[in-house]
């Protein structure tokens, strides 16, 4: 059998667990890692494959995995697009995704390839259930429920005060899309807590959230990537009310959204030329084996 | 706007449901009933519809919803589709949807028209989120509950024993994809429960759940349509143990299938022609609106 050929770009902490989920998937291999430092301090897991600094090194690459921070995905895109190689990201700003679709489409109608992106698991899945949710009552409201676990934008948030040095923002789900922030941090000598606390909550990221402060010696003791959601809607089917839909997860934040890049990657060789969201890709394209022995043990 | 013409085939549970759906939907318009009866009897809910006895009687349809039983479902398809009409139906036998498919598959592409087949909440719905779970823990065990709620196969089955006048079959989920099974029967004048109850359970449909057979004096005193379901993953992404997902919903079970049909009937006019299950056909076609509107909203 014929493999998908995948490349990663960007190896942090997706970019790890990406290629577990490559290495775990019969019908795909890894054919190399782009780093920006190439294979200068190459870890040792990776000593059996090509570590490079431009995709340009790796031959007939099919898809490229975008594990890079969400700001620097549009220009990798592009980049790789150009060279009519597949494309997949988790961009997460959720208030720029129709005008990252537009501009990766152009390119990749360009270039005949294909682009996925915002798939992780939200943006991601749970946009697939979102939809689907939104599909089975039409009227009625969705709500969306995060954690427990870390928000990485808060925590960049909070790690950017004056007198902090490292922290920790977790979200915890109180019902209907409202969410409490508990706040660890860990202060800087002379840094004063109610300062820091004050400089916290009066910042657009926490000003309108239930936000508890609290200094700990060692974020990183408390480092856990476990994460959630709660989705839920009750609406109207037809003329029909009171139907009630709910979708749970509780999951390793990194891990999943590894495993969904590398499903949109296979997808990604089923689509027509042009960008996508997970929502206008059939589920069924991100999974390996025959359509209907597929059909038959799911439908 | 131009609607969508929409017939509905057949005028039971569900194609009452379906015309409620219908009418709620903002871009489409019911242009008729088919029933065997045709205009006699018309139902007073149907005064401004044309009620027919066969589609071609009915002008431009572009779509029609198959509200027929399930084993009535392939002949009525091929006769819409062979005059250019999309189908969609909510088949339910399990074991013979791979075959509907290549079946209708044929004569839809020779028709240069569309069928979604096996579109209800189960098959349907829940096979895209049995897919979309099987794709995010690709190892792991799925469970499909169902219930409580009534399950027809079950309730015909008993209503064929000697001295049962009229029964529903509760399915209670008992957790793992096991189920109780509720029987509730009126029995006729001089039956005996002992003997109606040891026939209900050697019946195979019967003998491989704990099931408990309860006389009572009407069944129509019993009738809801409620059902549910409660769908489990637990597994694996790429190398990451213990992922867990759910999905739950409570619902009015008929009001649901037909908003399902009717959502398909939307989506048939955005596929290829050919004959799909809802898993092949991308979430967001189910839904009315422009397309970077629902994803600036959902995704």
């Amino acid at each position: 059998m014929e493999k998908i050929r995948v490349a990663i770009v960007g190896y942090g902490n997706i970019g790890k667990y990406a290629l577990e989920a490559i290495e775990a998937s019969k019908d795909m291999e890894c054919v190399g890692i782009v780093r920006r430092n190439g294979a200068a301090n190459k870890p040792a897991e990776l000593a059996n494959y090509a570590v490079v600094k431009d995709i340009k090194e790796l031959e007939n690459v099919q898809v490229a995995i975008l594990a890079t921070p969400t700001r620097s995905v549009e220009e990798y895109a592009k980049q790789c697009l150009a060279l009519g190689i597949n494309t997949v990201d988790s961009f997460d700003i959720h208030t720029q995704i129709v005008d990252l679709r537009r501009s990766l489409d152009a390119v990749a109608k360009a270039n005949n390839a294909v682009s996925v992106i915002s798939a992780g698991w939200d943006p991601g899945s749970d946009s697939i259930v979102r939809t689907l949710m939104e599909s089975l009552a039409p009227k009625g409201i969705s709500y969306t429920n995060f954690g427990p676990g870390r928000s990485m934008g808060h925590s960049v948030c909070v790690r950017s005060k004056a007198g902090v040095k490292d922290a920790l923002s977790m979200t915890i789900p109180v019902g209907e899309g409202i969410h409490r922030r508990m706040v660890y941090v860990e202060l800087e000598e002379g840094a004063d807590l109610a300062e820091v606390t004050a400089a916290i909550k009066a910042d657009p990221y926490f000003a309108s959230d239930e936000t508890h402060v609290f200094q700990v010696e060692s974020v990183d003791a408390l480092n856990d990537v476990g994460h959630g959601v709660n989705l839920v809607r009750k609406g109207v089917s037809g003329a029909t009310h009171n139907q009630l839909f709910e979708f749970n997860m509780k999951i390793n934040n990194p891990a999943l959204t590894a495993q969904v890049l590398v499903n949109v990657a296979r997808a990604s060789l089923k689509q027509q030329p042009g960008a996508y969201t997970m929502v206008e890709i059939p589920v069924i394209d991100m999974l390996y084996g025959d359509k209907e022995e597929l059909i038959r043990h799911l439908v």
